[in-house]
């Protein structure tokens, strides 16, 4: 079945971030391993991501067992660095009282995109990352996305049972053609990714 | 997994129409089978209904392809019958520009609700009736249910195969269990009727 | 100052209407004199005044105190007249719990037009029209306005005395030009019912 | 009539600002004298001022005359001031398009609260607060306020003439009883302060 899921999923480069909240220790992807993962990237002071993407991470949050979903907040900052650092970011947790995990993306100081944006090749904030049980990307999409198509996608992963040799991961040389389009990358984590856009808003494609 | 499912599925009584709006011809359960199906029982001087059950039909209907997710309405008159009339009802999917299938419950002369309604067990509207690729019932909910919850538990049934072995329907005998309580009924498919109403709203079990 | 409302008011042709419901005795505009009038022109299967207007007018009934603005519902059906008689709308009135007194605009034999609608020239549903303590015509809006200039709009009514001869009615010979724009129309009424389309949404001319 | 508004205007403390935006010189409440003035007091990690206040600002802005209606934004810090600094605002305002003058409650180094927001005595964020085209405190309230009757009451204010000598400042001494109510406070302006909270939701007094 065809959905908004990259179809040929692939390896997920690991998350590089430089403090934690809302966590005892710093998490990793490979912690994760075995639910299925739902990172926000979000900037404090981004209304879509105040107004749409964190209200939906909460939702997630509630919506879905722990054990089976995990929600991370990635902070990604990449302008106004000087006035969403670290100490304002808890200021701004502690207000919207956001309870589960938020990461900070580690800043470079040779570019204004923090590290895990720059390698995981997001395109701005909100964006939804959405990794499977294996820690493979599966959706990778920048704006708005409604809670339906979410919803079928999480429920759609959540039923793939854990095991790794179900999915060929054929596309690792970059040969495969992109699902659901013609999109012909060399890579279809690159070829795929604007495929949402081209999506009627929030299309599952099922 | 568990979910808001019902997880021991039932067989589902067919459906019992007078009239159908939005299809050249009248629709079975049987002539679904393969998809999943959402039902959508509303009538059309209900605020709930109009509100939030049918917008939410017509998400559902534009967010996932119609032949692997069958949407239905179902207009099941169990008051005011005088001013509900097919008529009425012709009228009302017009202004409001409804495009799927919506079938008439069948009056009962003998009582206020309707046939589908009754044999059903429906406690009012608007109610979501969903059933699984093999026709059988998985959720049976009254009231407002959330985006969320609802498209993972479409994703995920949309996810399980086509094969009837998958499924032994334990509870035939209405010896079962209820999934994720201790209603101890004999039949799950009564016995957990109300359950969704003791969740935290829109809860996804999981 | 200039605002939404029609700056020389014009008397106001009588209510014709058929039936009354959430009042003793049938309304007349000469016996709401002395109050703010809001008439909310509206069809129980018109989405528009589900959605938006009806909701406005409960709004309404609650923020102000009864004895200052007058809210009243007016049932102009123009279409579907066969499912839209006094019964119908006695049951979505009793459905959707709206306490306000509501009219049934007179039918017209030898036209779709009730009477009411046609003597007053509204454009469809829903339809706003208010006048002011002196029975005169301030306002007539086709469509969704905004609660925040019409809010402002009733404040500034409510605030003008009940002294009829502060108000020199100019333009009943039809000779003044239109409030704020260059309708150049002989009579404002006429010549200004289009104007807050030209508005931008919601624009609160002061 | 009755108001929501505090009807025995006081005279209005100065606003004690350390820098302002959107305004090529520093706004005084004497400069505004003959408009209405609203003051939306905010702080930019409040998540009811960005969820609903400010919203409502730009409503204000868009709805009245900016030569009728004065609308101001006043930013008072009294926690986290160490990343809700000038610059992490100014940010703030350039993500969120405000286009309205916002000012910077002057920090006072013995206490949390700034200068305006204490010697005004707000009770906290969002807060607005409105003055009559005489430049006297006419609304004081803390929390949401819906667009209804804070419309009613602009649109009212902006009704009376700038004449002075229309309102007699009774209570400039404090003896005073408070508007609709039996606050009994020696000063209406404190005595009153919380009366809004024991209004149904927005109701306007009329």
């Amino acid at each position: 079945m065809e959905t908004l899921m990259i179809h040929h999923p692939s390896p997920m480069p690991p998350l590089r971030t430089s403090r934690w909240f809302n966590t005892p220790e710093p998490i990793t992807l490979d912690s994760l391993r075995g639910r299925v993962v739902v990172v926000h990237a979000f900037q404090m002071l981004c209304p879509g991501c105040v107004a749409h993407g964190l209200p939906q991470a909460v939702r997630l949050r509630e919506a879905f067992p722990e054990d089976q979903l995990a929600v991370i907040g990635l902070h990604t900052v990449f302008e106004h660095h000087e006035v969403m650092g670290a100490e304002a970011l808890k200021a701004f947790i502690h207000e919207y009282r956001l309870s589960f995990p938020i990461g900070v993306d580690e800043a470079d100081p040779n570019q204004p995109l923090p590290r895990t944006m720059a390698t995981w090749k997001l395109q701005g904030t909100p964006s939804l990352v959405v990794l499977d049980r294996q820690g493979r990307l599966r959706l990778k999409h920048f704006g708005r996305l409604d809670d339906l198509p979410l919803g079928a996608m999480l429920g759609q992963l959540l039923e793939q049972p854990i095991a790794p040799e179900t999915f060929v991961d054929e596309d690792r040389d970059g040969a495969g053609t992109c699902t659901g389009g013609t999109c012909g990358a060399l890579n279809p984590w690159q070829g795929c990714r604007d495929k949402p856009f081209d999506l009627p808003a929030g299309r599952y494609l099922g």
